[in-house]
C-alpha cells in the first residue's frame, strides 16, 4: 500500500460481495420459500397482514434510516456511516432469513430485522476504525452468533421468544465493545483529530435519532402479537414505550447540561441518551403493567446512559484502550441491563417466593449466557477481521469517507477520457 | 452573568425538569391508567386498533418531526430548533394525557398530541428569543389554557369536539404572539444579524415542511372516526385536505414569485404558505363535502398567507412591535380564521333561515372565547416567563444555538482532564 | 432580458400557475365527485380502506420527499430540486385525477401519484437545463400521454391494467430523454461547472433514496388488489421487491468500486444503482412467484444500471448529445426494459407453446408501443418547451438555484423600505 493513500479495496469488496450475493441466491434457490397464506383462517389472515406490514414499515424505516443517520454525527464519516448501514443490513437480513426459518413470512422479516439491528448496534461500537469488508464479515458473525444465542436460551431456557429477540441490545453492544478492543489503534488516542462533528453533521443525525424515537414503540411490540396475553399487552408496551421514551429525551436534556462545567447542552449525548429508556423497557416490557413504572425506567435509563457519556466513555477508552465510537455500551448495554434488572425485580414482587427463586436463577443464567456468548465471540472475530489481507485504513484515515468514497467533484469527473477529449 | 457569556442555565433547567418529571410520575402513579381493551367488542376494537395506530404514527411524525424541521430555516438555530422542540412536545403530551383522560388510549395519545401540537405553534412566535425554560413554562401554561377552551367549548356551547380541537391553530397562533409582544426586544430592531437563512437550513425545513404537508390527510381526520357521520366524512377530509394542499402550495410559489421584485421565489415563505391549506381546510372540514371546495379553501388560504408574509409580517414587527419569528400569524391564524369563515359561509348556505341565526351567533361566539381565551392567557404567561430567575438571553445571543448547545468539537473535547493527561 | 441576470418568470409562471389552478378547480366542480362509499359492502370496505390509505402515505412519502430529495445531489440545486418536485407533483396529480377517474377513491388517488411518477422520471432527464414553466408544461403533456397509452394498452390489448401502469418507468424515462435531447445545449459541455456534488447535498439525496428504497414495496404492490390471484400475489411482490433491492444496493456499492479506477465509490451511481431493482421487478413480478428469482432480477438490475453510469451516460452525452441529469435512462429505462425481458421469459418458461407465441407477440407489441409513444411524444414537446416565451434561462445559470431562487440572506430581506427607514 502505497503511503500516500489509502489501501484500495477494490480487489476486496466487490469479491467477497459478489461471493456471499451468489451463495445466497443459491441457498435461497434450495431452501427458502414463501408462506402460503392458504393455510391459515383468511379473515384472521388478512387483518394480521395489514397490521404486520404497518409494523414491518416501521422497523424498516428504523434500521435503514435510524441507525443510518445516528451514525453519522462525525463530520467526514457522512457517506460511510449512511452507506456501509445499508450494506450491513441488507446483507444481514438475507443472512438472518435463511438461518431463522425457511417459510419468509411477515413475522420472519420482522425478525431478521430485529437480528439485522443487533448487528448495526455492533457496527456503531467500530464505525470510523473498519473497512466495509471487515464490517460485513463482523456483521455475518454477529448475527450468526445472536441467533444461536436465541436458540439456545429458547430451547435449553425457554425464554420467551420476545424477551429472548429483545436481549438484541446488550448481545450487539458487548459484541461490538469487544472487536473494537481487539481491533484497538493506539493511532488515534487520546483524540483522533476527524473525530468530531458539526450543526449540520448534528441535524442529521437529529433526523436519525427521531426516526429511532418515533418508531420504538413499533420495534418493541411488532412480536409481541404471539404472545398469550395478545392484544392487551401490545397495547401496554406500546403505551409504555412511548411515556419512557418521552420522559428520557427530557432527561437526556437536563443530565447533559447538568454535568457540562459551562451549562451546555452537547448533541450528540442527548441524541443517544434519548433513546436509552426504549432500550430498557423493551427487555421489561413484559412485566410492565403501568404508565408510571415504564416512565420511572425511562428516568432511570435515561439518567444512566448521560452519566455513562460524561463519566464512562473516556474512562472506557483510557483504562481499557476500548473506544467505542457511537458509545453504544452507553445507548444499549447499560441501558439494556437495567431492563433486565427492571423485569427481574417485578417478577420477583408479583410472584410467590418459591417460583420467585427459581426465576432469578433462570433470569440470571440468560443475562449470563447472552454476555458470555457476545463476549467471547466479540474477542474471536476481532483477529479474524484485523487480518492484513482485509488491507485495515492507516490510523490517520480513520473516520474518513475519503478512503472509500469520491466525497466532492464533478458528476461526471472520474470519466476523465472524455473529459479531457471532448 | 458575565458580560462576555450567555448565561448559564446549569442551575435552572436540570431543575424545573427534574421536578416536573417527578410531579408528572407522581400524577400517573395515582390518577392514569391503561384503558382495559376487554369492555370493548374485541372485533371492533382491532380493526379500530390498527387504523388508530397508523394515524397515531403519522401525527406522530408530525409533531416531533415536521414541527421541529420546519422551525430550522433559521441559519445558526438548528439544534435549538429541533432540539427544544423535542423537549417541549415530549413534556406537553406528558401534561395533556394528565389534564385530557384518565384512561390511556389511542384516542386520549392523538388528543394529547394535537394539545402539544397548539403548544408548538405557539412556541413558532418566540423562537429564537427565549430560552428553554421560558418556553417550557409557555408550552404548559398553553395546554393547560387550551384543554381549558375547549372544555368550556364543548360543554356551555355543546361544540363538536373534532370542531374545537381544530381551533388548536387559531389558539396557539395568537397565545404566540401576544407572549411574542409582551417579550418583545428592542435590540433585534430592525433585522438581527442572525435572523437568516442558508441552501442547506433551507432544506432541512423544506423536510419538516414536507413530512407536515404529507401527512396533514391524516392531521385533520385522525380524530373523525368518532363522528356520527363517520366513515364517509372520514374520507371526504382526507381527500379534501389532499386537494386542498396540492393547490396551497402551487399557489405559495407563485404568489411567493409574484410579490418579490426580482421575481424570484423565498424558500422560507413557501415552505409556510403550502402549509396554509392544511390549516384552513382543517377547521372548515365537517362542511366540506366536494373536492372544488376544498381546492377553493386551499387557493385562499394560501394566498392570504402568501400575501400575508410579504406584507404583514413586517408590518406586526414595527408597527405593533410584535416579532413574530416563523410568522405563525400568517401560517395557522389567518387560514384558521378564513376556514372559520368557510364553516359558518357553507353552513348558513345549506341550512333553513331560522336554524341559521342560531348558528351563526353560536359559531361566532365559539371563535370570540377561543380569542380572547388566548389572546388574555398569552399576555399574562409573557411577564411570569420574562422575569430575572429564569434568565433570558442577550439580544446578541438571539437565533442562535451557542447560548445553549456546545454547537462545534471533538466528541470528547469537554472531558478535558483526560486530553490533557492521558 | 438583461446579460447580468436570469431571466425573471414574474410575468410566467404565477400566471400559467393561476390559470392551471382556475381550470382545474372548474373541472373539478363539474366532473369530479367522491365515491360514495354506502354502495360497497361495509366491513369489506373498512378493512381495504384502512389498508389502502397506510400503502398510499407510502407511495405519496415516496413522490414528495423521495423523488424531491433525490434529485438534489447537485450542490446548488437543492431549492429547485425539492420545490419543483412539489409543485410538478401537485400539479400532475390534479391532472391525473380529472384524466384517471371521475370518482375519487383511494385507489385512483394511488393511481394518479403513480401518473405524477412518470411525470417525476422524466423531470429527471431534464433537471437543471429547464425552468418551471417548462418543467409544467412537459408534465402535464407526459401525464396526458402516459394515460393515452395506458387506455390503448387496456382497451386494445387488455394488458392487465396493473402491469400498464408499471411501464410508468420505461415510458417516464424514454419520454424525459427524448425531450432532454431535444433541448440539448453546446453550452454545457464537456462538463458544467456547478453539475457537482459534496458530502452534505450527498446525504440529502441519501435520504430521497432511502425514502424512495424502503416504500418501494408499497409502491409494486399498492394496485395488486385488484388481480385475480389476490392476497398471494400481494405478498409475493412485497417480499420479492423487498429482496430484490437489498441484493441491488449491495451490488450498485460492489460494481461502483469495481469500475472506478481508485477503488472508491461514488455515492450518486450508489444511489441510483440501488433503486434498479426495484424498477425491474416492478414489471415483472405477475410472474415472479419465488424468492431467488426476484433476487436474480435484483441482481441483473443493479449491475446492468451501474455499469450504465460508468459507460453509458457519458457517452449519451458526447455521441448522442443528450445530457441526461439524473441518468433516467439507467435507473428507469434499462432495468424497466430487462424486467420486461423477465416477464417475457418467466411466462414462456411457464406457458405452452401454443399460447407462448401468441404471448410473446402481444407482448413485444406492448413494449413497442410504449416506446413510440413516449418517444414520439417527448420529441414532441420539446420545442413547444423550448421557445423564447417561457425564457428559458442561460447556459451559464444552468443547475443554480439562484435563478429561481433568493438562496441566501436575512429572513426579511427584501422588505428594505422597513429596513431602512425604520
Amino acid at each position: 500500500t502505497a503511503p500516500g493513500y489509502a489501501p484500495s479495496l477494490r480487489s476486496r469488496l466487490p469479491l467477497v460481495a459478489f461471493l456471499l450475493e451468489t451463495i445466497f441466491i443459491l441457498l435461497f434457490v434450495f431452501f427458502v420459500k414463501i408462506e402460503q397464506p392458504e393455510q391459515i383462517d383468511r379473515e384472521y389472515d388478512s387483518k394480521l397482514f395489514i397490521s404486520s406490514y404497518a409494523e414491518f414499515q416501521d422497523i424498516h424505516v428504523m434500521i435503514f434510516m435510524g441507525f443510518g443517520f445516528l451514525a453519522i454525527f462525525l463530520l467526514r464519516y457522512g457517506f460511510s456511516g449512511s452507506g456501509f448501514n445499508v450494506l450491513l443490513a441488507a446483507m444481514a437480513i438475507q443472512w438472518a432469513v435463511l438461518m431463522n426459518e425457511i417459510h419468509i413470512s411477515m413475522k420472519s422479516m420482522i425478525e431478521a430485522e430485529l437480528c439485522a439491528a443487533s448487528a448495526l448496534v455492533a457496527m456503531g461500537a467500530v464505525h470510523g476504525k473498519t473497512n466495509p469488508v471487515q464490517l460485513l464479515l463482523m456483521a455475518l458473525v454477529e448475527v450468526t452468533g445472536f441467533v444461536v444465542n436465541q436458540w439456545i436460551l429458547r430451547t435449553l431456557f425457554r425464554a420467551d421468544p420476545v424477551y429472548s429477540i429483545m436481549l438484541l441490545h446488550v448481545f450487539g453492544a458487548l459484541f461490538g465493545v469487544m472487536v473494537s478492543w481487539v481491533l484497538y489503534r493506539e493511532g488515534i488516542e487520546p483524540v483522533h483529530e476527524k473525530e468530531k462533528t458539526d450543526r449540520k453533521t448534528g441535524l442529521f443525525a437529529m433526523f436519525g435519532t427521531l426516526f429511532l424515537w418515533m418508531f420504538w414503540p413499533s420495534f418493541n411490540s411488532a412480536l409481541v402479537r404471539d404472545h398469550k396475553w395478545e392484544r392487551g399487552l401490545k397495547l401496554t408496551v406500546i403505551y409504555g414505550t412511548y411515556l419512557s421514551l418521552a420522559v428520557s429525551v427530557v432527561m437526556a436534556m437536563s443530565v447533559s447540561m447538568l454535568t457540562s462545567a459551562k451549562g451546555k447542552m452537547n448533541m450528540v449525548y442527548v441524541q443517544s441518551s434519548a433513546l436509552s429508556g426504549g432500550v430498557a423497557i423493551g427487555v421489561a416490557m413484559t412485566a410492565v403493567h403501568t404508565p408510571w413504572i415504564a416512565m420511572t425506567i425511562g428516568f432511570c435509563a435515561s439518567l444512566l446512559s448521560a452519566l455513562g457519556f460524561r463519566y464512562m466513555k473516556n474512562h472506557m477508552l483510557f483504562a481499557f484502550e476500548c473506544h467505542d465510537t457511537c458509545s453504544v455500551l452507553n445507548v444499549h448495554a447499560v441501558p439494556g441491563i437495567l431492563g433486565w434488572f427492571a423485569l427481574l425485580f417485578l417478577r420477583l414482587a408479583s410472584d410467590e417466593s418459591t417460583i420467585a427463586v427459581q426465576f432469578a436463577v433462570y433470569h440470571i443464567c440468560v443475562l449470563l449466557i447472552t454476555a458470555c456468548m457476545s463476549l467471547v465471540m466479540g474477542t474471536a472475530t476481532g483477529p479474524t477481521t484485523l487480518i492484513h489481507i482485509w488491507r485495515p485504513q492507516q490510523d490517520r484515515k480513520c473516520f474518513d469517507d475519503q478512503a472509500f468514497w469520491e466525497v466532492k467533484g464533478f458528476v461526471h469527473l472520474h470519466h476523465f477520457k472524455y473529459v479531457t477529449t471532448p
